[in-house]
């Protein structure tokens, strides 16, 4: 078809000299796992306000200066939490010896002790019908995860069951942790305090605890008390990492590639999102030491406190409100460093025909450009300002055997795997970057019924 | 070949009705599960001297009563260990921000606190070989468990690690869990002093803490503080529950089946061992229950402290002395509740050819009887006596998953297993009991290379 031909020339690929360098490097300079490595070593745990964060703000600085990017750290205040001791166990009880329970605070939570009774419910809808029966309880969230696709679903019982359990006053929550394995390992995450609802304590435990604990429910009333040592001090102050590949023809129209250098505490945070992390400096370090700069600005950001408030990601937009318009593509690396398996592009029409060719250089490892949701927390706000989003997608099955809990460790990581996802992050970030025209611009997202727009999102 | 025909009736096989019962009744009543699900539900943790062990013995004295059998407590003095708190960190120091580490007491270890530089040992040999620069130090034992098999072989270094490192003037001792899954659990287990060495400090840490610090030590010096809170307190007083069904016409011939009532104490011991103790109450109550009792008397016997000093297998040894010439087999399910594999004899020349068509009704499930390897730590004492041993051996791969950790649970039990294994246990203990002529007793083994005579063994 004739009519294709000027198609082709016009969305010409990416030169085969700069493919090569960016998959050619990401594959064999083992750069990208030694920064994860060093990144997890020697800092470890980074939440927000923390001592490790801080250290990784400066090793992010340092590192993207090395490679050549202008690098600068932007100012974001942060919610500090911190953990301290905390305990909590079945109490001896005619019949039950009594068992320690293996849990840890959800992020944010308030602490404090409780001793009660527990009573159960399956759902947010469900605590809600248990009325009067909840008053001076511990609300204990059961739910049946059983895979990676059910934690969009279930996150809001962690998010929200805090505060619908305190409108029935209820004294404390545990949750069954988030998670496709366990080996007696509880998951964290973030809960939300409603401004409407009292605030009380709030723990996961292990599915194994979880399961022990709906057993005994069987039998007769369950006793437990449960000690929270956490707290929250003052907001800190803290950064996102903001570096940039100046664009040689237009450099004002902006290609940002993200991670979040913020973790839990619980463990090192290979996953979450030290490899993200790992993913976007490596394609930034082999896009700054290409030859000839691409067309626009590649922008790498790192951005604090993804985990527990999302201030960082709320203040790039604000502070960059004025030149959102002119960010072409915006793309999060947060799904772990499992194989990636798809590219995908939320833009306007037309925007796929106008990607595909760009990241031919991919398809040798069975990647392909496809529609769909490419968002990420960090970059959520930037949806408003109508800003494509495009997504590295890689394999979830084990995501959540670790997320969120103590498990999350660099032995976790495939070297091999983490180095194709930088090779396909520099190359769908070169071509965002080189191609001629734009990409169209999407419509502006409706807010979504699992994750309503008055409530910040849950990760 | 009618050589074989007299064989035949000579190895009268098991009534099709007992085969039914048996079988059919350990797949179909649920009671193995039922009883397993009760002891780690309502008593859980049943480690020597503990509140959970004394429960258990009550417990189980209760069921087997309930079931017709003649069961009686046997006394026995056992240690008794206590963890209390216990943490440890990779101390702060240029370049590192520091790490928690995830760790637990060495049963048996003497409690205290260190600070200080880390050396690193590849074996009990290799740690000889560190000489002075152990002295002062922290002595961290790596390996390469990789497989159950491996298990044998590497436990010394939990076993005598310890006073390997204290000879050396080390001030405690970190060792690698040995374990073949990890989500940052640390595996326990007993250590031992030697006599002749002073006593430090010993704990395991996950297989993920134990990768980090040898990556650490690539980098340069790495200096840990470690915590440890347990010690040992005044021998307990505890006992061995033995429990008959008389034979109705040798009743002085005993078929011994055990398994053990203690555990660790960081989970419920689901595998380790209640699993066996399910299986082995089940034989008994299955048997108890025939019309007509087998020709020898089958004694069930939970022995306490498998797990911290065999107190309870030396102490049956010892006041049962006068009996063990009768002793006409003895059988341990200590292997975990995953499918059965295989029926093991050690038995004198002949026995395998007696005792196979006995076995015919776990043709079925694959079971084939063979010669090899059937002890048990708590029958070990049994050994000098030339008692034949038998095992159901089970599927191992996943044994060390869970194995001392804080994730061996109820949840890890595949009930029709549990079913199958039991059923196993009670057609070959019924076969023991009944065959018309005793199995042929194997030679007294000679000591093992890698378990002394003079040392204890561990489990």
């Amino acid at each position: 078809m004739l009519l294709a031909l000027p198609l082709l020339f016009v969305a010409a690929p990416i030169p085969p000299d700069v493919s090569r360098h960016l998959v050619g490097g990401a594959l064999t300079d083992g750069v990208a796992y030694a920064r994860l490595r060093d990144l997890t070593d020697t800092i470890g745990p980074r939440l927000s306000g923390s001592p490790g964060a801080e250290a990784a703000v400066q090793w992010a600085l340092k590192a993207l200066q090395q490679d050549g990017l202008a690098a600068r750290r932007e100012p974001v205040k942060v919610p500090h939490w911190v953990r301290g001791e905390e305990s909590g166990e079945i109490l001896p009880s005619p019949g039950i010896v009594g068992h320690r329970l293996a849990l840890t605070a959800l992020g944010n939570s308030v602490g404090g002790n409780a001793t009660a009774e527990v009573v159960e419910a399956r759902s947010l809808a469900e605590v809600a019908s248990l009325g009067p029966s909840a008053q001076g309880k511990i609300v204990f969230f059961n739910h049946m995860m059983q895979a990676p696709e059910d934690y969009g679903r279930l996150v809001e019982m962690r998010s929200h069951g805090p505060s619908a359990a305190a409108r029935l006053g209820a004294v404390a929550v545990l949750i069954r942790s988030l998670a496709t394995a366990s080996l007696r390992s509880p998951h964290t995450g973030m809960t939300s305090y409603d401004a409407d609802a009292g605030r009380i304590p709030a723990a996961a435990v292990s599915t194994e605890d979880a399961d022990l604990l709906h057993r005994l429910l069987q039998r007769g009333p369950v006793r437990v008390r449960l000690s929270l040592g956490c707290r929250m001090l003052p907001d800190a102050d803290s950064a996102n990492v903001v570096a940039d590949v100046r664009g040689r023809e237009r450099p004002e129209e902006v290609v940002l590639i993200s991670a979040h250098l913020d973790s839990w505490d619980l463990a090192t945070g290979a996953n979450d999102d030290g490899a993200g992390v790992a993913m976007v400096m490596e394609a930034g370090r082999l896009i700054a030491s290409l030859p000839r700069p691409p067309r626009r600005t590649l922008r790498v950001v790192l951005f604090m406190n993804e985990e527990n408030g999302l201030a960082g990601g709320k203040a790039y937009a604000a502070s960059h409100q004025a030149e959102l318009a002119k960010h072409v593509a915006a793309l999060e690396a947060d799904g772990g460093a499992a194989r990636p398996t798809a590219v995908r592009l939320r833009a306007g029409d037309g925007g796929v025909a106008m990607l595909a060719p760009w990241i031919a250089p991919l398809e040798t490892f069975g990647l392909h450009l496809e529609n769909g949701e490419a968002g990420g927390a960090d970059i959520g706000p930037l949806e408003p300002a109508s800003v494509p989003l495009v997504r590295v997608q890689t394999d979830g099955t084990h995501y959540f055997d670790t997320h969120h809990s103590a498990a999350d460790t660099l032995d976790k990581i495939d070297p091999e795997e983490l180095a194709k996802n930088a090779a396909a992050v520099a190359v769908v970030a070169y071509a965002l970057a080189e191609m001629p025209e734009t990409l169209p611009r999407p419509p502006r997202q409706a807010p979504r019924d699992t994750q309503p727009a008055s409530r910040p999102p849950a990760h």
